[in-house]
This record gives C-alpha cells, sequence and structure tokens, in this order.
C-alpha cells in the first residue's frame, strides 16, 4: 500500500506516477487472436469445435445437438434457486430494468421555419451477443447487467455464448439468463466464440453488438472486430476511490477498500481523507479485516500491490485529484456529497453519502455496473441501453424549402468541387 | 454497372454477393501503424517532426513557432471569403448547430419508493481532436460537421490537426476552423498525428477523443488507439441507395447517382425501382451527365465498377433490400414515403421524397453527414453530440434505503463468492 501527503514536496511528482501506472496487462495476444479469428471465418463451425477441445477441454457433439444449452435447462436452474436467492435476482432484475427504462432515448420530428422537416427515430439492433466467462468471473449480476438493457433497448436476438470447461456449466449463470430473456446460450467461450458472433458460423447466426467482460483474448477479439459488429468499451482491472472524513467508521470504509480488492489482484482501492488519524485507522482496519476474509488472497495482494491512502490538508483538494484518477467508482463518504459530487467531472459512477457502499451498486441499486475502468471516464459512459440501439436521421424537403435553402447548398458544392452535388439541387431548383 | 431483376431465379445470390461485397481497402497498415505511434509515443516532438518530413514533405521548425496555424489565419481565410460562399457556410454552420443542439441529452435525478436516489448526469469532455485530411478530400463541410457537435457538447478544447502537404494550406478549411470556433490547427497528419493527439507530446497536450475522416494509416491509428481514447465509428467508402417510382424525373435520380459516386472510386450507388423503363432512361441519363461532369473520371470509375440497378416487381419489396444492405443514404423518392420509411430499419440518414436529394444532407440540412457506412447502419449511429459526450451515473441510499435493499444485495455477493462486497453492507445494516 503507497502512502501519500499532498503537502510532501514530492506529491505532485507521485501522484502524476499513479495516475500514469496501468494495472493493464501488455499481454500481447494480438497474432493469436487474429489466427484464431481467420479460421472461424473460413471454417466456420469445424474450428469453433476444434478450439473449444484445444482451450476448454469440451468436446462438443459432432452433429451439432449440445452446443447450445436448452432454454429447459436455464429454467430448471432458476426454479431450483433457494428462494431467498431467487428474491434477491428478480428484485435486481426488476431494479435494474426499471433504471434502465428511463435511458430510452426520444425520436424526434419537426419542421422549421424554412419548412424543411429533420428528425431521428431510434432502432434496437437485431442481434446482440453477450459474452460470460467461465469459472470465477462467472457472475449471474454481471449477465443481468448486460443482458437487461439489450432486452429494453429492444433486441430481439440475445445471444449468450459462455465457456464450459470440461464441460461444468454454471447454474448460477443459467438461472440468471432465463430471468434476463437471453434467447439462445452457446457453450463455446475465448476469441472463437467472439468470431463465431461477429461472422456466424454455419450453425450461429451473427450478431450485431457484442458485449460482455473477457480475459484478454477476448477483449482482444472485440478490439479486433470493432467496426465489424458494434462492441462495448474495453476493459481493464476494476477500482474505487473513496473520499471520506474523518466521521466515517473505518471500519465500512475498509469493508468498501476491500470490496474492490478481492475482485481481482490488479484491482486498486484509493482513499483521499483530510484526517491523518482516520487514514491510520482505515490502514489498521483492512489488515484486521484481511485476517478474516475468505478472499484475503486475492485481496491482500491487490492492497499491497495498488492500494493508496492519501492524505490532504483539505477534502476541498480531492475533486481534482478524483478528475485526473477518473475513476470507475467513486464514493463521496461525507454528510453533504453535493459540493464535491459538482466539482467531479470524470467518473465512471458516484456513491453519494455514508450509506452507500459501491457493492449496492454492483448488484441492484439499478444503474449498471459496468463501468469505465482506467482512466476511461474521461470519455466514456457505463454500459446503457444505446449501446444495443442506432440512430437513422431523416431530412424531407419540399419545393420551397428546396428553394430556400438549396443555393447555399449549389455554393458550398461548388467550392468544394464536387460538381454532380450541386447539379443535383440545381435540377430541383430548374436551374 | 450491375443490372439486377429481383423476378430472376438467380436473385437471391446475386443480391447476397451484392452485400458481403466489401469495397473497403485491406492495405495492410496495421504493423507500419504501430511502429509510428510507438515512436511518437516515445519520442514526441521529434518523432512527429521526422514523420511529417518524410510523409509530407514539410519541414517543421525547429522551435516549433510554425507548428500551429495562428487563430489570426483563420479568421483572415474567414474575412476573405468570397460574401455568397462565407453566407453559405454561416447558414450551414447555424442550422447544424440548432439540429445538433436538440441532442443535447437531459440528466437524471430521482428518488424511488424504497428511498434510493438514482440519477445520471452528462458532462463534455475535456478536449476533443479532429483529423481533418488534406488534399482532395479537405472539406469545409466536413470540418463543421465533426466541429459543431464537440462545440455544442461544450468541449472546451477542440483541436484540429490537418497536413499542409509541401507547406499548403487549405484557406476554406481555415475558414471553417474560424467559424466552428476551433481552438487550435496543428499543420501535422497521417498517423503521427493521431498519436500525438492521444499520447500527447511536448507542445501537443493530449485530447480524450478523436474524430474525423482519414486514409487508412488514419483509420488504423485510430483502431489501435480505441480505448487509450474515444474514436468513432471506422468509416469506409460512402455510399447512397435510391428507391424511385416510375413518376420521377431521370435526370434528378441520375444526378443524385453520381453526387455519390464522385466523391470516391470506391463510393457506390444504388437505385431500386419497379419500373424497366425508369431505370433504363436513369441508366441512360447516367452516361449522358457522366459526358459533361467535371468529376467523370472518379465518377465514372465508381459507377462502372459498383453501380448497381434492381428491377422489383413492387416497391414492397424494396425495404427487405434496404434493411440487408444497411447503407449510408438512402433516398426514398415516392410521393407519400411514410409507409416505406416505416419499414426500413437500418440506414445512417433517410431522404424522403423527391424533393430532397442527398447533398442538401451533406452541407446544411443540420443532421450530420458522418453516417455509418459499409452496413454497420445495423449497429453504429452518424456522429452526434453523444460522442463528446459522456455520462457519469450515481446512487444514494441513506439508512432506510439500506435495509430496504441491502439484504438482497448480502445475498447476491454470497451467492457469488464476494463475502467483502456482503461485508461493506452489513455494517451499515448493523450485522
Amino acid at each position: 500500500m503507497l502512502r501519500l501527503n499532498s503537502r510532501d514536496p514530492g506529491f505532485a511528482q507521485a501522484f502524476r506516477r499513479l495516475v500514469r501506472d496501468r494495472r493493464e496487462s501488455d499481454e500481447n495476444v494480438a497474432r493469436d487472436v487474429q489466427i484464431i479469428l481467420d479460421d472461424v471465418r473460413n471454417r466456420g463451425d469445424a474450428a469453433v469445435a476444434e478450439l473449444t477441445q484445444k482451450f476448454d477441454g469440451h468436446t462438443l457433439a459432432a452433429d451439432g445437438s449440445d452446443w447450445r444449452l436448452p432454454a429447459e435447462l436455464c429454467r430448471e436452474a432458476f426454479d431450483a434457486l433457494q428462494p431467498e436467492l431467487r428474491a434477491a435476482l428478480e428484485l435486481a432484475a426488476q431494479r435494474i430494468r426499471t433504471y434502465h427504462e428511463g435511458q430510452k432515448p426520444a425520436d424526434r420530428d419537426s419542421t422549421d421555419a424554412e419548412g424543411v422537416r429533420l428528425g431521428a427515430v431510434w432502432r434496437a439492433v437485431d442481434a446482440a451477443g453477450l459474452y460470460v466467462p467461465g469459472g470465477r468471473a462467472a457472475y449471474p449480476s454481471s449477465l443481468l447487467m448486460n443482458a437487461i438493457p439489450a432486452k429494453v433497448a429492444g433486441v430481439e436476438r440475445l445471444v449468450v455464448v459462455t465457456p464450459t470447461p470440461k464441460g461444468q456449466v454454471n447454474p448460477l449463470v443459467l438461472a440468471a439468463a432465463h430471468l434476463a430473456g437471453v434467447d439462445e446460450v452457446w457453450r463455446i467461450g475465448g476469441a472463437q466464440a467472439i468470431g463465431a458472433l461477429a461472422f456466424g458460423t454455419e450453425r450461429i447466426q451473427p450478431v450485431d453488438v457484442i458485449t460482455g467482460p473477457g480475459n484478454a483474448w477476448v477483449a482482444e477479439a472485440k478490439r479486433q472486430l470493432f467496426g465489424v459488429v458494434g462492441i462495448d468499451m474495453v476493459a481493464g482491472p476494476s477500482e474505487i476511490l473513496v473520499i471520506a472524513d474523518g466521521y466515517n467508521d473505518p471500519e465500512w470504509i475498509a469493508a468498501d477498500l476491500l470490496s474492490q480488492a478481492e475482485h481481482d489482484p490488479s484491482a486498486q482501492s484509493i482513499l483521499i481523507t483530510d484526517d491523518p488519524l482516520f487514514a491510520d485507522t482505515v490502514a489498521d482496519q483492512v489488515g484486521i479485516e484481511l485476517a478474516l476474509l475468505p478472499t484475503a488472497r486475492t485481496a491482500a495482494e491487490s492492497w499491497n500491490s495498488y492500494g493508496v491512502i492519501i492524505e490532504v490538508a483539505s477534502l476541498d483538494e480531492a475533486p481534482a485529484l478524483a478528475n485526473a484518477l477518473a475513476a470507475e467508482h467513486v464514493e463521496l463518504a461525507v454528510d453533504d456529497p453535493e459540493p464535491l459530487f459538482r466539482a467531479i467531472r470524470h467518473a465512471g459512477s458516484v456513491f453519494l453519502g455514508r450509506h452507500t457502499p459501491e457493492a449496492i451498486g454492483d448488484y441492484l441499486a439499478g444503474p449498471n455496473h459496468v463501468l469505465p475502468t482506467g482512466r476511461r471516464a474521461r470519455f466514456a459512459s457505463g454500459l446503457s441501453v444505446l449501446d444495443f440501439m442506432k440512430r437513422t436521421s431523416f431530412i424531407q424537403l419540399d419545393a420551397a424549402a428546396m428553394r430556400a435553402i438549396g443555393p447555399a447548398a449549389i455554393a458550398l458544392a461548388e467550392a468544394e468541387g464536387l460538381p454532380a452535388h450541386a447539379r443535383s439541387v440545381e435540377l430541383r431548383l430548374g436551374i
């Protein structure tokens, strides 16, 4: 854990280093991924089957009969959930759905003083693919957070791909797929699954947008296919910035820092506080809670390698630091968070006040938990209904409207050396 | 030019080929671009200067004094415009601004029955970079279409990079930069300019989003830097689909097809009509107009290589074909375009009725002319104010709200094996 103090002479430099510090894997998988994608494009299902055997140790039936997990199986997994967990998943789905319904964009259609009708209509993409990792990172909450916005957008065909290493399926993920209304679940993963979704194969129809988290191969495959399909933002390790005064319960704040750290050894938890004593107590408390935590191995690795506590003279310094960090999650653990919140320009999601731990946003507050990481909140937003929709603009002129604005178009077309552009307008003006 | 008839037995197959036909360059510049980007990242301005010398044949002053074009020069270029052209540019800027003002998203802030406050705020990115090609493709209209949405979004620092081959600047582009309120103009281009914008150099501060058209190197540089900065959609050659009945003036429709063809030898113009005689007349008319067209060389190459006329038995067949083509521009040249428009799901922009040539949208109708090409309208939208903004969601609970939804979060955290997540909620519930 790194301890900084904004009053120290070396602070500016140390903080700049912290901002620049990249925790993302530089693993160069571009070439491997390109080979896999070319193979899937050229050989379709045969390539997918071979690569699944190779990477997942799972043999897909030659007749294709077990490539898809039947909807029945997902329903059964859902019905088999413990009642408390089922109710929790249902509450999460309902709250996520309600929040995302509010994101649906409005169409526009109006006619201006010159008689030019202008507008735009939003429509869902026809089909979306959702990657769900196998193993440790297979979270039902992640499935809900990706699938529900697609369904709210109106996507008619929502396809999940998920590896089943050695044939093992994750019943929680299947249950969430049922609840979210997923239309197809294919037991394939890795770059080959992304290729199958983008290009289509004999068995798998292509999709238009691919979202969802994955390992370095999956992320690189999405990056290479950007433009062939739509994709969500590149995602790196998760991070939290907690801005807290000395009036918080140090136990609460320590738990919040650890809730981020337990995700991934590369996750980062940062505390900014104006109270040196509080900083010490939180640091101690992290140690105490780590001793009891079943996920201590991951959490300790993250906290020891990337954890940071920054003492500032006043919390007024915090927004500038927060904007430079542009963190995925920002907690404002103070009585009145509004002034700080107004000053923070760059953040994925902000958690206001002492009673809003980040974990509540991971599961069921409502807003999406797929958020920009690694300073991408400077330019990117969390996943939303808009990622599964697209806008078509439209224009309608009549003869009078053309008389009003056509001559200017002719002048511009001529200046740009595009005479056929000018001609198409002149003809309508009887020139 | 390819002639198809939907009644022919081979039509389905021929149309499928047309849909799959890629007109995009497969030029493999990835490796070259990677080397350039690494060089700019490592050596900054020194690399930029050397690469500008090498690719643009232009020597940038060692003291940096002539790297930026002064704002003064842009104002002078604007003042020197012929009055008619200046008025046309001003009308275009005003109409584009008005339309894009209507795209500004609303913030959300509400508290639900459980006492959970949820919302989202939209903010502009701090800085945006806009690539403006040198030479033939340097269009002032393109500068307005990229710069105005950024300024409407509220971007405080808008930076243009544009190569000045052998030192030549384009006064029309400078005039448009003045009109659009561009803050900085740097005379650099190619992948090196994209690298300088993304990483920053000693002289050039980095930006958060990069948009604007460019050659294969520029497009690949943007693709490689996706995630380091935000970028607009990959753009390929332009295309138009005209759906027209037999009651149009064939001269008008021929001019519309050629207005697309004159952009680029790889551009594509497609006509769908239910009137075989009209189809013949338009084909003849294209030949007649080509003979008179100053841009005939480009337009003829495009029309001969990629032009298509499709005869259908009824225009009712057209929307299904249009949806498969998902064209950048779609003209509906019929008396009542509404039924066709409602049936078209995938298109960049639609031009309604006989008096709306595509060229009017290129210059000053108002909607953006930066539109998805190459079937990307299936999942992508035209450039908009949203490309220069990002959304921060927020969540606020009090103790009562936490009592209402906290227990479900604990159940989900435990099911996902994330005990510190559960703990951060339990502590707030006094568990």
